[in-house]
């Protein structure tokens, strides 16, 4: 799709005056297509192709483009008619770019806005970040119980160019409660007479205003739906998730994941645009804490110090030891993070899942410890028993550990992805050095 | 929507031959729900729900199950009725069942089932995992260039029960090129007499059929679209993707590397029910790859035996020193692997990344050094330069290695989500003993 002869052309156009070619260049393609097509010239010019256009088109093609670009490109763009094109914008989007408009401008530009759209503004950004009524748009259709098909096709033909999907429709009772909904694709199959109230399905499915966009997430993975209703507390429709925003925040949501795994604070906007400042503060934190918890492991050690002087072969196995049992720890804790991120795993199953792990452990404890014996059994045949029994113990302390700690977190209501590999290791190496030394204290006889 | 008082009703149905209220169950609901609401039961029971809805209703709640309860139920299933529900069932839903059933159940069905639906069954099943031609499927819609918009709503209504979707129909030339495509939304927006060939977009998105599942998955988030259509070398239209299909790639892909970031296999099925073995499977070969690693971390301690006999205190601050710099190395690693998967960052921006990356891990590496200096100043003040030291040139060490390994790999045409912290932890442990230890041999004047 990219293609880079499009922005020479694109200059000539605008420098010739060539109105009809730069409305047909955004006429002709969809949307988030001309968005890609425009991204890479100036601000001043991505105007100069847009202005020509209707409001309502301009409109969603800048709600395609980066956010920084939209900003820069709405500073441009006279006062009224930034109004103008804000009134177009869908719900969501629009809540959006005012959010990342700077203060001044934003304060100029509300007034112009219509006072329908600005209540709506007003509505939805109220909601707490994360939460499903932060993501739903208000641009949703809905029809009388009592319209037949052919009424109901009707009217979401004329309604069409202001709702962010016509492919389902919601049934709503005087009240403004939720009552059922309709697919375009039944509308279509129905007979013309049939009546809404016969065709539509009333088994329903739906998130609250208040719930979390990950709930959302799965009940649009798991049921394929195209979207999803929100309500009120009081059954009242609010709003619709579609699945192209929602699919962004299953990205977004795995990002974060991701990086808290890896001990990264949240980083805003794309890895190649941040600033040295914003990637040492996401990263800074956790690489402090993990300094002193490392302390412990010093000691940890430092307490074994005659050990250690009586046998320094010990200390060759030292980092072997300590990273197995972090290794097979970061694998646990992995692996129940991400299950409990999709719901593949609840809190109920902790205890069926410790007793495997405990058994899945030992397995592994034994496999390493074979192996590090039949590599070491040459080199330092004196502490092949304790570097055994202690690959063993560790491995099985550093998987139990591993895998609990992501429900003890959400237990204490705290989010199991901050059960990171490096976490994980800093335990494991502290339990690994007091494990290993009592161990070979012991075997070597060398106790006070 | 969970609602665990329906299983004894629906059992009581069951028992007393309550025909019409099974059949209410499986067609008052969309699939996916009586899928979710029918999961708890025996597959035994499972069928006697569906028996007796029509073959279509039948096909797609099936299709909607576990893959495991899927075959369990199409054990039960008389074989000839068996065939006439997979004629039923979705072309990519089909292929997945079948690829599922025992060896000897599946040479007994296939014959049964049509031929044109069997032709379609070999060509689908020859497409590589993981390509768009194995996610595809064959049913889609298209229109003749020359309809109105009225005559290909009325063709869409016909075919609909077919189609996997009708939210978007293609336009084909005569030898099956593909050149455009309509929306339904378009479609009802149109004039009645309009043509198809004159509100059709030409300017298209499409993946080939050997295309990786990502690259269709990074196409339909970026430009919001329902559908993608997959071509084959010549432009043919050889099916289309969904974006119901293209979510669950997206989880799958996302979990993967979170699997292979924690060094861990592939488990296929979920987390709960995976078995011993294969959970051993999937996680041992990595900790035994990672044991020979550390092996070298210990011959390099081995090496320096003499400077640690003389200087015990160094071993207090060996744990926190190689864990740092693995730290540090896993952000980096993990931030790249990521960045790399969601399209965020190419091979392109490797030397201006290493760059910058320079510089944050020279900060990172100075905090963390003043951070343990400041602690350590009382227990060990003799051993403080060479350990200060060492966590700047480790933590860059770690970074620089981290940041670099997934572009390498990619290079090398492998899997960047190869570069696991647990492996970077282990090299940046053996660059770290030897940084540490030289640098502490050097400051004691230990050499020989």
């Amino acid at each position: 799709m990219k293609n880079p002869l499009i922005l020479p052309e694109l200059r000539d156009f605008i420098a010739n005056g060539d109105v009809q070619s730069l409305r047909d260049v955004c006429e002709a393609s969809s949307p988030p297509i001309v968005a890609e097509l425009i991204a890479g010239l100036e601000p001043g010019e991505i105007w100069e192709v847009l202005r020509h256009s209707e409001p309502d088109v301009q409109a969603v093609i800048l709600s395609h483009l980066e956010h920084d670009t939209q900003v820069a490109v709405a500073e441009i763009i006279p006062r009224d008619h930034l109004a103008h094109m804000i009134d177009e914008m869908a719900a969501d989007d629009r809540v959006d770019l005012l959010k990342l408009l700077p203060e001044d401008l934003r304060l100029e530009v509300l007034p112009l806005v219509s006072s329908v759209e600005r209540a709506d503004i007003m509505r939805l950004s109220t909601y707490k970040e994360g939460t499903a009524g932060a993501l739903m748009t208000t641009d949703f259709a809905t029809l009388p119980e009592d319209y037949t098909a052919v009424q109901a096709i009707d009217l979401l033909r004329r309604e069409s160019p202001k709702m962010e999907t016509i492919y389902y429709a919601y049934v709503v009772d005087s009240s403004g409660r939720l009552v059922g909904f309709v697919s375009l694709r039944g509308l279509i199959r129905a007979k013309q007479t049939d009546l809404i109230r016969d065709i539509m399905k009333s088994n329903m499915l739906f998130v609250r205003v208040d719930d979390e966009q990950g709930e959302a997430l799965q009940i649009m993975q798991k049921f394929d739906i195209l979207a999803l209703p929100v309500v009120n507390g009081g059954d009242r429709l609010m709003g619709i998730i579609t699945i192209d925003d929602i699919m962004d925040v299953g990205q977004d949501e795995a990002t974060e994941d991701f990086h808290k795994m890896a001990t990264v604070g949240a980083i805003k906007g794309g890895l190649r645009e941040a600033a040295l400042l914003t990637m040492v503060r996401a990263r800074a934190p956790w690489l402090m804490i993990l300094v002193f918890m490392n302390i412990f492991s010093g000691a940890g050690i430092a307490y074994f110090e005659d050990t250690i002087e009586a046998v320094v072969a010990l200390v060759f196995f030292l980092p072997l030891l300590i990273d197995s049992g972090g290794n097979a720890g970061s694998q646990a804790s992995t692996l129940m993070v991400r299950a409990m991120a999709t719901g593949d795993v609840g809190m109920k199953d902790w205890f069926r899942l410790v007793v495997k792990e405990i058994s899945v452990a030992l397995t592994l404890g034994l496999l390493m410890a074979a192996a590090v014996i039949s590599i070491a059994a040459v080199r330092a045949p004196d502490v092949l028993v304790p570097v055994g029994l202690t690959m063993v113990c560790t491995v099985a302390f550093g998987s139990i550990i591993g895998m609990s700690l992501p429900f003890l977190l959400t237990r204490l209501k705290l989010d199991p992805a901050t059960a990171s590999a490096p976490l994980i290791t800093s335990i494991a190496d502290i339990g690994g050095v007091l494990i290993y030394f009592s161990i070979a204290t012991w075997y070597l006889g060398l106790g006070a």
